[in-house]
């Protein structure tokens, strides 16, 4: 595809977005707790639930972002939009297309659970199981696009769904100031780009990854975008091969790319769920996993902003727990 | 007992406690919402997530509240607090009380679940499980406390519980301006009262109870407190047999009291879980489950406060709906 601007959003992007899409997405809810709230030593603990978002994740923010941007230009095709997506992004394309009142073709693997596809159904998306592989859905996807000439939407390296997502951290520091740090998880680093095009360096943006997902990592030690192996307990929502050219381009604003092992994720997302009752799914869970598993270790004046970024997962596991009665 | 002051709690009141407690108590998010996003025909749900307070309920506001007053008053007794209850009111005592490092004791009947059992004991309180019913352990817990000189918690019928309680709708005004209405479910009063004193009159309270436990209802019905048989779904957290004194004072403040049936609760609930993935107790289900079973029927232009006032439950049932995927 060669719809990929190369030129990264910045403030000012992030800041029309906001404006484009305030009427279609959630303004989140930030919660403000002592660190101790949840053991960890530090002053001030800033949840973003932006799993409480439109589409159950932040995927709104940027698909809204693009879809109204082409729409203020005049570049909706009739044919609608295509995306190859199972995940977040294909729930929130499907929703945003359906709220726009645009067609919408979604690509998937032949895999993908019954109930995923029924969400897409429901969400009036037109889903095309096709392949064994994501790659193959994507390959159907792509010829689709050339032949219907619909609108190609990434799932996270576009400019515009990287400024929409960027959103987010606009309405924390407009809701209670910049934190010492944000701590956000990454899959293809659309989100991370957005909140980091916004902080521009004005406080700590840290990057956390599962090990079995090291996008950023790898490429900030190979020093370009590389492809890497992907597996365990995060890889449905932080699965992407590689970080996006967007978010590479955004790299030099990012402080740190930590990674995670997947038994502190899945302790971090039990605890939310215990002492909480907050229902995330694991790449959510990646921030408070790297401060219970000593990954990052801020000092105890810090207020660390943690990205809850998505709650698109089976809860089945969760209820499993229950102490908290 | 004779520590019920007959003198209900005022916006005064309210404020003061807000100021005596927010270091201890935790400010929690409001979710604004187009009614659509919940099917409900009006311009916007504001949700309380009230379910996200500290010990899970909305209990700890009035009872930090309570615990600093006596303190601040030097009126801490040596032998620290007690209170009867197995729920909210219980935990959020113990929580309070161990926060401030007083002793606790905590009167429950011998049938009190062991997972709630193990909760207040792991908030460091004494569990005292006395007789079959509520009643006996209520009447173990008023002699113990004549024996012992211990501060008596009631679960919601004292002016300083009350007023820590109306600081939940202080915190709505100051972050979002008054609703058309505020939608607040009823067991003893508690909270409801809190809210009306804080609102005054400035917009629509209005009272939900389930069917199975009518205690605002029957009273209004009567023209005073009277005790009413109690069960159904919600009785857990909504079982008061009796409205309480103090709530009772501030009923010309509360603009409607109305019934909602289970079968409507349930289906508020689920929904919550479904569509939001909030994991509330069926108590807080009521003022959804009032709108979509049109037991409450806004008019179009209206902004309605939901307040979603626990998650103190079990949600084993909820994992089995997870068709957010």
């Amino acid at each position: 595809m060669t719809l990929i601007d190369a030129v990264p959003p910045d403030r000012d992007a992030v800041q029309a977005a906001a404006l484009r899409i305030r009427r279609h997405v959630r303004q989140t809810p930030l919660l403000r707790l002592p660190g101790a709230a949840l053991g960890v030593p530090v002053a001030e603990l800033w949840l973003k639930l932006e799993h409480l978002q439109r589409s159950g994740s932040f995927k709104a923010r940027g698909m809204f972002n693009r879809l109204l941007q082409c729409q203020q230009e005049g570049q909706l095709p009739a044919a609608g939009v295509v995306v190859a997506s199972g995940g977040n992004a294909g729930i929130a394309v499907a929703d945003a297309a359906a709220a726009l009142g645009l067609r919408c073709e979604v690509f998937v693997p032949a895999s993908v659970p019954a109930a995923k596809r029924a969400r897409l159904l429901a969400l009036g998306a037109h889903v095309v199981a096709q392949g064994d592989s994501y790659a193959q859905a994507l390959a159907a996807c792509e010829a689709r696009q050339q032949a219907s000439g619909a609108l190609w939407m990434h799932a996270y390296d576009q400019p515009d769904v990287v400024a929409g997502a960027g959103t987010l951290a606009l309405e924390i520091e407009a809701e209670a100031g910049l934190p010492d740090r944000v701590l956000v998880s990454v899959g293809g680093g659309g989100l991370i780009g957005g909140i980091a095009a916004w902080c521009e360096g004005r406080c700590r943006v840290e990057a956390l990854e599962p090990r079995g997902a090291p996008t950023l990592h790898a490429a900030r030690a190979a020093g370009r975008p590389v492809d890497v192996a992907v597996g365990g307990v995060a890889a449905d929502a932080l699965g992407a091969r590689r970080v996006g050219a967007v978010a590479w381009a955004l790299n030099h604003h990012i402080a740190a790319a930590h990674l995670v092992p997947d038994a502190a994720i899945h302790a971090a997302q039990a605890l939310l769920w215990r002492e909480l009752r907050l229902a995330v799914e694991p790449a959510a869970a990646l921030p408070l996993a790297a401060l219970m598993s000593g990954v990052v270790q801020p000092a105890a004046h810090e207020r660390l902003a943690l990205v809850l970024c998505g709650a698109n997962f089976d809860p089945a596991n969760l209820a499993a727990e229950s102490p908290h009665v």
